[in-house]
This record gives structure tokens, C-alpha cells and sequence, in this order.
């Protein structure tokens, strides 16, 4: 993820507001745009050899999905903007994928700017594409940064004619859209809830600091996480209360539906959050007494062996009158009885202690 | 509990929204349907051959509890969603164990999703389980994931004509469900702060950093009752002052009992997570203050002996001119009073100093 | 304290709600009744021969106050409720000592579950009474788990007539119960912060891990002392602004002194807790301190001698060719000079490098 | 500070609200009643000789400032009390200086009681002083726990004809009273900053823990404080809002200005509260790792040298055969080579782990 | 930034309120005024020889941008205020540069207060400056503490007769200030974020404490910048809900745009401090780790010498009997073959327990 969310903003500055410069990573994808435009009884792939072609084919009865990969084309997104007659704010925030997710109410259409977040299992990171979604009257205009097959499931649920989707308004394309992108984030979250219960079970066994670091990575990507995720839930509760004309009263118990979803997930990024501090203080201590146990023993060797090699230091001396040095009994007696006595006396004195 | 419940929910990814398909763990139990039709005057259980029958037995001025147990056959659950008219999004909730605790207060019925939570003492795990209650003009009907015992105390009191269930409305069964839930939430919670009591009791005997692990997982266990028990405020709340004409004046006093119940049991989660945070850090020291005591004196026992050691090597050198050494005298004055006053002397030293 | 809070509530589980047990520990206390009735111009006892009595002793003009106390007679209880038109759930609420404070505002009286703070020099722990307030027309009942002189004071200032207590209705009478209950948490607040101070002291002046234990003792009472108080917010402020006919506007300015005071109390809690917090840091902080200064000074010691230890080791070895052991003035010369600038060389090091 | 707030209240328990007993410090202070009358054309100095005659100077077109010192003698703040119309209640909080800030909106005059906070220099205390003001239609009574020289500034300025203060009405004095007490909040606020930056600046230099309890109190002084202040924000939002009569809209974005000054000193006081602790846990880790460091070079000491007196303890041996003893030059080699050779490898060896 | 916003406030205290006293550091800054008048159709700078003339410049159909910089000519900038009909509070805080950021909405004209901040890379601080904005009818006056180039872009933009600022009100010019402004916020993040990143890349690397006091000064400044930013999220929510005449309709949604910028940076911060939080953690538990790691190997080296160093002590006693020292081959055997087997079976024995 690398905080990237601050990245790049500041290319745009001392621009005027409405600028149109694509802000991302995926900058040398071509755009392309692809329509689909289906009713209850037809369904068809249209091509289209100019952006301002786009309104044309919006037509009353039919619902027109309009989808846009590649941000590259400044001129291209600019002129699908204008000839579905976009206010030029909109068009700025699309083509700047750091953009905070957000939902605009106009008169006219509604826009939603989202994140797509895709585990990637090579490189250890979340990745994070910006899809933005226009709800206008009979017709529905999605931006990707780049082409992917997030989208197939439902274009393929769209080829039976008497799937739901067939026989709702746009508004219900728009949540199937939000939907599928939601269930991605369900995906996302249960991987990393498996990995945060794999380290759990490492904790135990192994004190190498590279755990530590996995925790500090997994909860750097949570608070970014939450982050991306926060203004869904705002998102999700105003399309469901909208009073716009674009939404049906019947598709605003699907967006709910969606909305307990978001929250769950946020719920359940605030536990793991929570579970993964809890981690870091168990991991720190579980190493730290590992390491205490490992002293006191080191410790209590020397402590052994100090008496002893100071009474070996006394006979060691050259005293001329030393009795004890005479007597033919007194070394083995000596080194076998009085040093292994204390050798004992210290360890049961350990014993006793409970230091061993 | 394991982080259970972001699991098994991608399962789902990529099918239209209101799919019938049945995440959980209990996926082998049979579906069994039982009914019990009861009014002030009378009680009978009925049996039924298909589950679009139930509804026939909705009568006028008698209530219909239908029990449904075990989801796994999701054609019987989907008939009976059908025959009672529910909206096939309730029916996806119903079925998706991984669900939060919801309300939704549609015009015919008022659904609610909610999880028994069960402490099971062999594994020392919550186990969750989800019950799913519909309640409907003249009728309730219940969904469980797998066959209980926990509504036995329920059923033998709608057996007594006297009793206030049997002369109430549906609503009062719903609120008698709900509260047979909550009281075995008390039961966990009280279960719980009894383990925490007597691992606050082991604190200050044992350093074993296995108390670590007991304090983290009841911590854990903490942050997802917290996070399954939450949205039951709104739940009740919303239930307490629903306008619905299923929910009558005299048992919304009842539904605010249950809510201040949960109020106070959420209250009590709190406390016992404070609690155990504070138990962390105390384990923490305790058990550092322990090892530091033990080095402590350790080292005082080196430190006493170095001095002596390097008193014995002097006298042990090969110098020709040590005119100590032929003294006679000198010897055993020097081990008996030379090194006892250096040995008490530093003991001396380190009590003065409240070492020792 | 004892997590009391979550003990003995699982007795109840599958009983019928409003079931009549008594949950508490006072269990073996008689159930006696008293009751005063007064008006501005007179005053007297009354005693009763059967708890069906109460309500004959309500009369326009007088307020009269049934003093309940012990709990253990259920009976007698249900019998006072149902006399004075009780409902019950509150009957209940009153029996289960372990309930969360709370106010219930019907249409014919106003009921309020608070509990008396003691702190038990003798145990050090801090007992827990619920005291039940019902606020009738012309009545005031109130219900105590055991017999206790915290109302004294208020009876004998019933005994002058001019008071204020003789000259104004019945929710006064609440008022003052409430007001000397509030009185009694200052008390016990007030003892707290002594503890605290005390415990402040002696952080610099001693080691003991105990003090570690009293601070989290300390710790968990205001846990669930805030625990306790919190639910007081509401309550006041509920009464204060109560449209209730019960509550006479010129009451209700005390009302809104004694919500002040809850508010100071909780702040206080607060403030304490943040003062506790700071205290442990501190204290593991300060003894971690002290005992690395205790090692460095004892292994300086160690330092010091292990380099002369090597030197007489030299000294002692037993080569044929050692020039320096035959020499006269070297053996003195040596000893006296060699290491005592060694020593003082590393003091002047280790004072250098500000070790010591 | 020393939890003062919470001292010295239990004096008033079991008395009947209302009772007015003095709770504070200064109560030796006597108690004097100076007063001041002024209009946009003059100003007077008034005397008194008894406290019931305050009311007589309180006369139209002119604006009475009744300031009380000393809260000593009860009766005669009663008195005053009586003879301006207040409520017991409000007489009461006065004279009890641990109370809480706090505004009360009567019809007929608007009550205010705050705290003055000095830094005593001398004894590094905030000291703490209770004011409580009374705004009347045409008077401004101010009560301090003692005579001090906060409001001479003021009255200076009201001998100025063209000052604002003369032009305006009793409200803007009000104003102007608080102002005063505010923009002495952020002289102690500044004096505090002062602190913690010095003590920063120590952090890095001095390991003495000291630093720690200093930092513990200045964190201490900061929950105090934030205690101390919070209220004054509903305090000035409801002044700055009221519908009070006694309150002109030419005054109100005055109280508006305070209002965003206390939020600003709030600010501060969190954001100090955040940089103290963050200093706690950069002390603990700089004195931590500083002793680590000194624990490792002396280890390092030891740790050389204890293979070399091994070296020196094996040709200590006696036994005979040990040709090694025989050779003129083995011991000189011996010495100045092994010796040598093994401390500048085992330094080597340390350098290149980085440890040294 | 060292807490400068608590600072030179106290220069102040005593002084009627609406004082103007310049309180800041750019206090040698002289006073130049700079007018801009401009309408869809021209632009001119005009020069003024008396701040009395500002006002004569504002015309019908024209907007007038009066830039005022350095404020340290206290009478100029009370002329212009008085000129442009400015309350004196106003004033007072646009010349106290320590103020918080706000907003002030009178009939007449809307005030904004704001801080300008950037991160001095030279002396590594972040420097804060203070804009005052004014939207009145037809102008919009600016005061900075010091001349800069922040609005070069701006007023270059102004000069093309198709911007979209020659189009709009003053209202939009306002937006286009506080976009600016809000823009270099987005740098600073940014460049903060850089930081950061490469503070982060460095912990596994050093133990260098330097990075844990760097950590502390970002920790510090995330505080001050969120206290910074933290009024302007009520500023932009309160200019994009305005009802004065002076904000139009069209410009809200610019207003509104930045609002979300606002959040976004402020969850920037937020995470940011988290991240920070867990990196001094993380730092913490890793130079621990490693100088336990340190401590260990030393302690093993002294662990294996201590019981050869014993062995060869016992064979230094100069007892009489001990036959081991007259056999020949005893040394060599015994020192080749004993001695290595113990270490050689210490080190098995370590590394057995995982210690090496």
C-alpha cells in the first residue's frame, strides 16, 4: 500500500480547480470504452467510433451501461464527460485516483467514486483501483484505471433475460456494481483474517522479530483500510435515504442490504485491528520473557561455578602454612564432598526459589 | 471463535444477490420444520407434509410459532420463505450464518437475525449459532441452525393456560424469544468473568507466560461478543419504538427491559476488557519485577565472589618477594577475617542500600 | 467488588419475565415495613399488620413515605406492589439487586433503581446496596437490601416543620433521597483520591509490587464504579427535564443540582482513572529505573575486578622464565601501583561517561 | 493541585440542601463588599454599611458592580443573597469553591461560577480561585474567594468615559469579567508550554527520572485542567445563545469570541497532553536504551576478558609435564601475542557485528 | 513548530478587548497594500496612496481583490478595516496570528481566518502563516503576515479573460484562495508521508535512538497539524451551507469539494499518527530484541568460559596429593579432550534449546 494515498497530489497544484490531469499509477493504460445496452427483452454490444457518440445510444426504455478502462486519454474521458453533460468537478475527481470515496447527488445523475481493493499474493500488498460510477436517467457510466474481470460475473448474469437485473431500472445495475465490488472487500478481509491467525499460531513457537514486522505491515494496512472503507458507509446510507428521482423506492432495500454489509466489514477491520494490537503486546512479551528465561539460566550457571573457582583461587595460594595442603585425604574429600555440596545447596536453594 | 466470521462468505462472490446458498458450519443438519398453534384457550402441535402448508395454518385469533431447524436444505426454506411472503434478501440473511445481528421492519413482518452464544466447556470456545425470527400477523416463525434445547423452557410455559404468553399477542413470543437469548448471554458473561476472577487470582502466584495466552484469548473473545452483541441496541431500540401495528404498546415496556438488559451486558464487556488490558500490563511487570529480583540477586552472589577471587589470584602469584606468604599467622587471619569483613561488608553495603 | 456485577443472574434463566426472585446477596435479611406520613403541619410513624395496608395510608394532604427494607420476603413485596398498582416488571427490577440503575416513567408513578456506595474500610472493598425509589401520588416507596442508617439524617430533619423537606410534595422527598445518596459518592470519591495520593507517595520511595496491585485494584473500582454512576446521567437528566405531573417545575432545579454532581463525580472517576494510568506507567518506569541502576553498579563492580583477576592469574602462571617474579620491588610496586591505576582509571572512565 | 476538587465536600453531608456552609481554603479570609456605580457619564466608589443595602443602589441608567471577598462570613453573603433575590440553591454553589463551573438562566438573573487558575511560581501549584458572577438587570455581582489584583486592569479602564465598558450595558461587563479570566488561562497555558518544551529539551541530555515524575505531574496538571475548563465551553455557548433578556446581541459575539478562546486553550490542553505522553514513552525508551548501552560495553569488558584469564588459569596448573613451561620465549610470545591476538579478534568480531 | 501556538497571547492580557496588537514573529514585516480590480471584460492593479481609499475602489460589476501584507503597521490595517466597515474583533484576530482558523458570517461580509502551512526544508519545521480572508459585496480583502508567492498561480490565472475566476463572483475567488492554500496542505502531506516512509525503511536497519526522537517530532507535529486543520472542516461545511447573500449557489459545490479535501487530509493525519504510534512500538520491540540478542552471545561466551576457567583453577591448588598431576599424559589429554568436550557440549546443548 505504501501510504500511497498522499502520492501524487501535488502534480496538480497551482491548477485550476477543474483541471483535467489523470493522478494515478496505471498511467499508460489506453482508454477504451465499451457499451452494453439491454431492456427486458434485448440485450447488445455496442461499438462506438467517437466519445461523443455515447448519448446517442441513451435511449428511453433501454438502460445503456456505458464502461470506460484506462484513464490515460485525458481528451477522450473529458469528451465523454461533456456529452453526458458532467460538471467538471466530477470529471476531475475520476481522473484522480487518490481521490477519497465519495458520492455526488446532482439533479441530473448521481456519481460515486469507489475503491477496488485486490489482494496480490506475489508481492504481499493490497492493490487499489479507483472505479467511478455515474447513475444518470436510463443509462449508467462506469471508469475503471484499468481493464479487469471484476466485471464478468455480472455481465454474464445480465445475458439471462430473466435474471433481475433485466427487469430493474439503472439504479439496480448500480448496485449490482457496488455489490460485486463489496464482496471483493469480504475476499479481501478473510485473507487477512486467515493471516492474522496463521501468525497467532507462530507467535508461540518462534521469537524471530520478522513476526513483529508482519503485524506492524498488516496493521498499517488496516488503518489504510478503514480508511479507504470509512466513507462507504456515508455513501451506502445516502443512496438508500436519496430522494432522487434516479433511485427506485424498490432498489433502496438492496443498498441497505449493502450498507450492513460495509458495516460489518468495518466491524470486523476494527476487531482485527484491536486482536492485531493485542498481538504486538503478547509477541513483545512472549519474547521478551523467552529471553529473561534464557539469562537466568546462562546466570545461573556462572553464579555455580563463581564460589567454586573461588575456592580453587584459596588452595591456589602460596601460603607457606597451609594445613589443609599436607593432608592426603583432604583433596578428593574436598574437591568430591564440599564443592558438590554446594553445587547442590545452590541448585535445591534455586529450586526452593522456583528460579528453575 | 476463531475470526469465524469473516469466513466462508466468498463463497458467495460473483452470484446475483438474493442467491440462496447456505454459508455455515452446521451444513449437514436436515431441515426439520415443527409448528405449534396455540390461542389462550387452546395448544396443539401440528405437523405439516410440505412447507408451502404453513401458512394454511395461520388462523385468525390463534398465534403459529413454525420452527424451522437446520438450513442445509435450501429448497424447504426457500419454499416456506415463499409461502409466508418474505422478500428474497431476508431469506439470503436467514441463510448466511456469517451474518451480523439485524432488524428490518418491512410493512408485513418484522424480521430479525440474531446469535445464541453458547460457552462450550470442552473446547473452551463461544460457540455461535444463528436464530432468525420472523414475526408476521398471527404468526412467528423461527429459523436455527441446528436442533437445541434452548426454547424447551419457552414451549413447557406456553403450556400453562395462565401463563401471560399464552394471552398475549405474537409480538410477546418474539419478546419471549429474544429475552431466553439474552439470559444466556448473561450466563456466558458471568462464565466469562468468573475465568477472568481466577486468572486475576493466579496473577500474583505464577509467571508462567501461558497466562499471557488466557488473558489474549479472553481479550479476543471480548472484542467479537462486543462486535456480535452491538447491533442488538439498535435491534431492541428500534423494536421498543417501532410504529409497526405487529408491535403493540403493552410489550414494548418488555422490549425495553431486554434492551436495558443488553445495555448492561455490553456495559460489562467493556469493563472486563479494561480489566483485562489492565491484567496484561500487571502480568507484565509482575513477572518482569520476578526475573528482576532473581538477576538481582544473582549477581549480588558474583559480585561478592569477584573480589575474593581476584584476593585469592594475588596470593596464588609466583612472585619470589611476597612477604606475606611465610608468614604463619597470616594465612587464616587473613581467609577468616580479610575475606569475611570484604563479604560482610558488601552485604552490608547493599542492604544500606535497600538492595537486598 | 468482585465483578459482582455479572454473579447470580444466570438463577433466573428460563423463568417467565416479571417472575418474583429475589437475586442478591443480603438474601437472609427479614423483610420489615415502616411508614411516615406527614404534611406540612404534622408527622407520625405508622405501622402496619399486613403489607395490604400501604395504600390505605395514602390520603390527599399528606405524603407518606413506606420504607421497605430486606429483600427476602418476596411475597410481602409482590403483595406491596400489587397494592400500590406496580407493574411487574419493576417488582422484578427491584428484587434482582445486580440490575444497572435506571428510571422508569409511567403514567402513575416514576420509578428509579439506584445503588448506595460504602466503602468498607475493613475489607478495603466497596459495597454495593440498591436502593428502589418509587415516586407516587402522594407516596413515596422506597426499597432497601438491608437495614442501614444513610436515611437518619433525612428522617430527623423531617422532624422540624419548617424545613423545606415538610413544605414541599412528594417529589421533593425523592429529591432528598437522591441528593444524600449523591452525598454519600463524594464521600467515597473523596476516600479514593486519599488512596490515590497515598499510593502517589510512596511510587518514589519504595519497589514493592504490591503498589502495582493496589493501583490496579484502584484501576478496576473506578472501572466499575463509572460503570455504576454512568447510567445517573441519564436518570437526573431524564427527571430534570420530566414532563411527568408527578415532578413539580420547582423541583426540578434540584433536580438539575444533584445532575451537576453526578456530572462533577463522573468527571472526577474519569480524571482518577487517567491519574491511575499515568501511575503504573510511572511506578514500572521508576522500578525498572532502579533496578538497572542496582546491575550497573553491581557489574561496574564486576568490571573492575575481572581485568585484575586476569593480571595476579599472569602472575600465577608457572613459566620457567618469568624476569618480573624474581625481582624484589616489583611484587609491591605492582600491587600497589599497576592496579590501583587500573581502578582508578576506569572509575575516572565510567565517571567520564557519567555511568556512575 | 493534589486532587483538591474533590475535598472538603463530604463536610456538607446529611445537612438539608440549600444549608450555606463555606467548603474551601481561604476561609479566614474576612469577608468585604465593595461597590461601584457607573453610567456613560460618571463613575462612584460606593460604601455600605450593611449587606441588606446593596439592592438600594441599584438604580436605572446606572450599572452597580457589588464585588464580595472573602467567603467567610456566611451571614453576610446570605444577607446579600437574600437582598438581591437569589435562589438558595445559587448561594449555595458560591460558597462551596470545589464545585464544578457552571451557568444557571433564571428569569431574572443569569448566574455564572469559574475558576481563576494562577501558576505559583514558588511552589510550582496551579492555584486554583472560585469567582461567581451574577448578572442582574442592572448589577453585576461578583463573589471571590479572596481580594486579588485580577480586576484591577479592569477597573482602571472603567475610569475612562470613552471605554466601551461605560457605553454598554451590565452583559458587556460580564463579558469583560470573563475575558479577563481567560486571557489568564493563557498566560498559565503559555507558562506550561514553556515547561514542556524545557523538559523536552532535557530528554536527550539527562537520564535522571526525575524527568519522569515531572512529566507525570505536568500530565496530571493537564487532566486537572481539562476538568477545570471543559464546562466553560457549555458555559459560554449558552451565554452566546441565550434568549435571555439580560443578554443585548450587540454582546453576543463577545461571548462568542471567549467561546472560541476557551476552544483554542482546550486545544492546546489536549494536544500538551498528547506531547507529554508521547515524552513518557521517549524517556523510558532513551533511558532504556542508554543503560542497554552501557550494560553492553561493560559486558563486552568482561566478555574479553574472561578467555584470557582461562589462558592465564591453564598455565597456572601444576601438573608436571607441561613443556610448554620450559620454553625461555613462550612466555613472552605467549603474552604479548595470543593475548593480544585474541582481544583485537574479539574486538574485530564485535565491530563487525555492530556491536561496538 | 515548538508550541508556538500557545505563545506571545499572554502579551496581550489587560488590554480591552478589540485592542489591536500585532501578535506574531514576522513583527518587522512592513505594511504594503496591492488592489486588483478585475470584471469578465479587464483587469488592472491599481495603487492606493492612503488605506482610507480602499473602498472608493469597489465598484458595481467589478471585483476588487485588496492584498494587504506584513501586519506589522497596526494603524494602516485598522484604516482599511474601518474603511471596508469591519467589526473591531475582526481586527483583533486578524492581527493575532496565535489565532485558531475560523469563520465569522456578519450580514455584510463573511471573515475567514486560515493558516498557510509549509515545511521549511532547511531547518526541517513546519512554518505557519496566517491568512485572513474577507468576502464582502464586491471585494474580497486578503491579509498575510509576509509577502510570498502562494498566490502567484492565482493571480496569473486571473489574467486570462477565459478563467473561469473572471467568470465567477467574489464568492469563487474566495474558493480559489482556500484551494490554493489547501493544495499546499497536500504537499506538505505528502512530503511528511515521504518521511515517513524512509523513517519506516530505517528501522529494521539501525538501532540508532536519533530515529526514535524523529519519530517523536513527527508524532508532534501530526498533533499541531491536526489541531491546525481540525476548524477548518466547520469553516468549509458552514461556507458550503451558507444562506448569505455573498455565497452563490453555484460556487457550494466548489465549497464543497475542497470540505472532502479537508477530510481526506484529515484522515491522512489520523493514519499517519497511527502508523507513527505503531513504528516507535515497533522501533522499541526491535532495539530491545537486538541488544537482548547481544547480551545473550556475551553471556554464552562467559557461560562456557566460567567452568573451564574452574577446572584449571582446581589444578592450580597446590595440594600435595593429587595424582593427576604427575601422570604425563593427563595435561594434554585433559586439556584437549575434556575441555573441548564441555564446550563442545554446551554449544549442543544451546543450540538444542534454540538459544544460538
Amino acid at each position: 500500500m505504501k501510504l500511497s494515498s498522499v502520492k501524487n497530489v501535488s502534480k496538480k497544484i497551482g491548477l485550476p480547480p477543474g483541471s483535467l490531469v489523470h493522478i494515478g499509477n496505471h498511467i499508460s493504460e489506453t482508454t477504451s470504452v465499451s457499451l452494453l445496452k439491454y431492456s427486458a427483452d434485448s440485450i447488445e454490444e455496442l461499438s462506438i467510433s467517437s466519445p461523443k457518440e455515447c448519448s446517442d445510444h441513451i435511449t428511453d426504455g433501454y438502460i445503456t451501461w456505458i464502461n470506460v478502462t484506462g484513464l490515460s486519454d485525458v481528451n477522450t474521458i473529458g469528451d465523454i464527460g461533456k456529452n453526458l453533460g458532467m460538471h467538471p468537478l466530477i470529471l476531475e475527481d475520476i481522473l484522480n485516483t487518490s481521490h477519497r470515496a465519495k458520492i455526488d447527488d446532482s439533479d441530473e445523475y448521481i456519481s460515486i467514486i469507489i475503491k477496488v481493493l485486490n489482494y496480490n499474493e506475489k508481492d504481499s500488498i493490497i492493490e487499489r483501483e479507483q472505479v467511478s460510477i455515474i447513475l444518470g436517467d436510463g443509462f449508467v457510466a462506469t471508469f475503471q484505471e484499468k481493464k479487469s474481470d471484476i466485471f464478468n460475473g455480472l455481465i454474464s448474469r445480465l445475458q439471462h433475460p430473466s435474471s433481475r437485473l433485466r427487469n430493474m431500472k439503472s439504479d439496480y445495475l448500480v448496485y449490482a456494481i457496488i455489490d460485486t465490488i463489496v464482496d471483493n472487500y469480504f475476499a479481501l478481509i478473510e485473507h487477512i483474517g486467515d493471516k492474522v491467525e496463521s501468525i497467532e499460531n507462530m507467535l508461540f513457537e518462534s521469537a524471530d522479530s520478522s513476526i513483529l514486522n508482519e503485524i506492524h505491515n498488516l496493521k498499517r494496512e488496516m488503518i489504510f483500510l478503514k480508511k479507504s472503507l470509512w466513507p462507504l458507509r456515508e455513501i451506502l446510507s445516502s443512496l438508500q435515504r436519496s430522494d432522487s428521482s434516479l433511485i427506485h423506492s424498490s432498489t433502496s432495500m438492496y443498498f441497505r442490504d449493502v450498507y450492513e454489509h460495509i458495516i460489518q466489514i468495518l466491524d470486523t477491520i476494527e476487531s482485527l485491528r484491536d486482536v492485531l494490537s493485542g498481538m504486538t503486546e503478547l509477541f513483545i512479551s512472549i519474547s521478551g520473557n523467552r529471553m529473561n528465561e534464557i539469562m537466568k539460566v546462562l546466570t545461573i550457571i556462572s553464579t555455580i561455578f563463581i564460589p567454586l573457582t573461588f575456592i580453587a583461587g584459596v588452595y591456589g595460594m602460596n601460603f607457606r602454612h597451609m594445613p589443609e595442603l599436607e593432608s592426603t585425604w583432604f583433596y578428593p574429600w574436598f574437591l568430591y564432598s564440599l564443592m558438590l555440596a554446594i553445587v547442590f545447596g545452590m541448585l535445591a536453594f534455586f529450586k526452593n526459589k522456583k528460579w528453575l
